[in-house]
């Protein structure tokens, strides 16, 4: 693993170097695990306590920042979180493994009537289905399936064990990582008492857009017919689900464990925090954010923060989840009305 | 993709057809994304901007449906829904993928001592342990485990991952979806400070009944001892998790990222929707239903509609959450009244 | 099968024996499902009326129990809950398919710069990376990836389809059940509208300690820079979520579905109920046990239990509930309150 020295790596976030510019750092580490060739950073105040314990020999700083510790190199910036993440990324290539070669493994078995880019590398034990299409620059790791007319955009990385099953689209640029299974059938039934549930056919597809990002082990059903609608640049974490028939528009963001019921719309910029749940039928406005844990039973207006179970606006949730808690004291104060009433009604007698 | 005429679809599904029988239809679609080619549904009123918006060429909409348009086809039915299916059934030929070979795949490993049925599909890369049993009919997709003395009945189709563990039992006519697991270890230790925990061995089976449906992901986690079973006509959505021991009888369904804790039992025709969590050893009654999100800490009385967190009788829960939503109104005429009786008190000197 | 005598039973698990020592016992079960045969146990006395009913052949109880039936054996323990789990195991050779022999599998892919174990297994369709390290006496089922630099210690075993990512440290004794993805990409981006988000680069790692045992389809990201760390002996269940940058301290136990954003420590001997949520950024203090469902936003300290959404102090929680249940009561008293100040105010009148 190279090193770089603490001016290089001032140059390359376009910080303000205060300290040994040939110090030589080793990489990126948090306030509390760093030693004195790693490089860390403080950006708010209330993690003050960690900066002053640190062993860390240079800290990415505010501009403003008013240092208590003259023995270790400040990196003062405007943007001290990105440029925390620059010097990260200048390590990263360091970190990462290999590049797969282009080319198909020996052990994948792709159906002759598939298209697959020639700068495409396809891992070993991967199964691509008749009339597959992927594009150019694509890295299929290991144990991939592309089911027959599924497609694939250009430079789109799916990691080991990735399902997508028939006909399901996925734009270029995405990242599907390990056990993601886009295009499984949507869960739709009705009942038909005393014999059990007839199923509804889901012959709908699975539409995602480009520059999206899906967690292990995410599902994203087909849709009933029609398809489930994933737009450009949406980001998705572990373990979530997408019923059939959603739309989630451009650069909505949802956290791991988030549920997303069927035919549900999610407008862009929508960002739900882990273990969110959305009804079905709903539709979230543009820009709303809802915190984690939250459960959404109806529409959501746009550009607004929801907060709790059943999740209401932010200040509306904080009054109550207050009175809530001085519910027993409120009890005790109408108890002792009572009596003071009942004193009042006696008194004249 | 082959047509078929209005007339033709009209038949099918035992509708009443206005409109010209010889309109050639390509598929399904969605009031919003149907074109002149498609058709479409209504059966609720509160749909009615986007039938008066669509650009469907037919639609399939309830008996009596009063049309504000003269200008599309309708198909009248006392079931629109049923009907709906029926043709998107009708169209799901076209839109399935070739249907697998019996046979086994030259790349599949498959014990000698496995016993599967001469008509069924083992694909690419699965692995089929020491006496397992798998029936006539049914299809095994690729990287499909069935390990040592599992076994799978009749026209059963297991999707791309699946693992069946040891002596897991399925029945007929059943579809896991990829990345199923059944049969891990069901999650049990006993605490033995300052040490660690004490694992409880876990050495029951699984056992699914016939026409279960499970959806991606999904985890059933093998008993302590005995089994853990699933009844017949079970559906179950994706990323949901079953504990050791757990009972889910007869057509019970549940939504996605349902979490049922060890030794609980699901009645029969019990519904969960999603996200919700059930304690362990508790007993839920037949045809109990509970909302999104719910969690169940306590035995539920069968036949009821639950809602909330903890989850309470629908209008048990109503009544609180519109009280609590009211609190901090409550307070301030607490306040209010306080005051009045502190006059009053007051009043006489 | 091997069938047992009780009178084995009872000195392997060091209970007192009440009955025939000579009868053949056929494996351990519940009292509902118990034959003849079988050998069950009773501890709880809620139980009873199961006890009352057993057709079990024998069953293991507390020391002093007081027995309302004379014809099935008894085995007496002070420890009756490990005095079953002794039995159980005794009898969980039996049901333990074969031990899979040490080598590679002639299908598995093995990068020439990996070190495997001699005594080490390598199952069907694995893929091992370049300069990954495995120890000896492990077992890789089939269909395991272990990648670049990735290091496994001894005695550990990776079931089928867990995928550990670049420079994935897992300790010794560990288990991963199906379906495990560990060192997946940290879910972080920077907004930057209107264009989209930018990715954070994730380029830590992930260090899982030794006797760790993780469920089924969970996750465990790797840190943004430095590791995500498990302990010694944390148990975590399936379908459970761990952010980046976590710290999951020694013994904690986690149960399926929980979720932990970013940055959060779990101290040691943490309890979490199924489905219980924890926001970033936190510290919950050692030996705090926050029950199934839960939702913690804030620091906790340790050595409490805590229920509910939010997540606060049992007692507080259990007046809550009550308060809120008996609330729309508290409005109607406070309005008949309202009557009667009325009525005193315009008494005098």
């Amino acid at each position: 693993m190279r090193k770089r020295t603490l001016s290089e790596l001032a140059e390359l976030c376009g910080a303000t170097l205060e300290g040994d510019g040939d110090l030589p750092v080793r990489g990126p580490a948090s306030l509390d695990e760093a030693g004195p060739e790693d490089i860390s950073f403080l950006i708010e105040e209330r993690h003050m306590a960690r900066f002053e314990a640190t062993r860390a020999g240079a800290v990415i700083v505010p501009r403003a920042f008013e240092s208590p510790r003259d023995d270790l190199a400040l990196l003062r910036s405007d943007e001290p979180n990105r440029a925390f993440s620059a010097v990260v990324l200048a390590f990263a290539e360091d970190f990462a493994g290999p590049d797969p070669e282009p080319g198909i493994h020996p052990t994948a078995l792709v159906d002759a009537t598939a298209v697959i880019g020639a700068r495409t590398h396809v891992g070993p034990f991967c199964v691509i289905g008749p009339g597959a299409r992927i594009g150019e620059d694509c890295v299929l790791h290991e144990r991939v399936s592309v089911h027959d007319r599924a497609a694939v955009g250009d430079g789109t990385e799916l990691h080991a064990g990735v399902v997508l099953r028939s006909r399901v689209r996925v734009g270029s640029r995405c990242a599907l990582h390990p056990g993601v299974v886009v295009g499984a059938d949507g869960f739709g039934y009705d009942p038909e008492p005393p014999t059990g549930w007839r199923k509804v056919p889901q012959c709908g597809g699975v539409a995602i857009g480009d520059d999206v990002e899906i967690g292990a082990n995410t599902c994203i059903d087909r849709g009933r017919f029609g398809d489930t609608r994933i737009g450009n640049g949406v980001k998705i974490d572990n373990l979530v689900q997408i019923g059939h028939n959603c739309v989630v528009q451009d650069n909505a963001l949802l956290c791991a464990q988030v549920g997303v019921a069927g035919s549900t719309t999610l407008g862009p910029w929508v960002v739900a925090g882990g273990g969110v749940g959305f009804n079905g039928h709903i539709h979230v406005g543009a820009g709303a954010r809802v915190g984690g844990k939250g459960a959404v039973f109806h529409d959501l207006e746009g550009g607004v923060e929801y907060l709790g179970e059943p999740s209401r606006p932010r200040g509306e949730y904080l009054r109550e989840i207050t009175a809530l808690r001085r519910l027993p004291e409120l009890r005790t104060v109408v108890r002792q009305l009572e009596k003071r009433i009942a004193a009042l009604e006696g008194g004249p007698e």
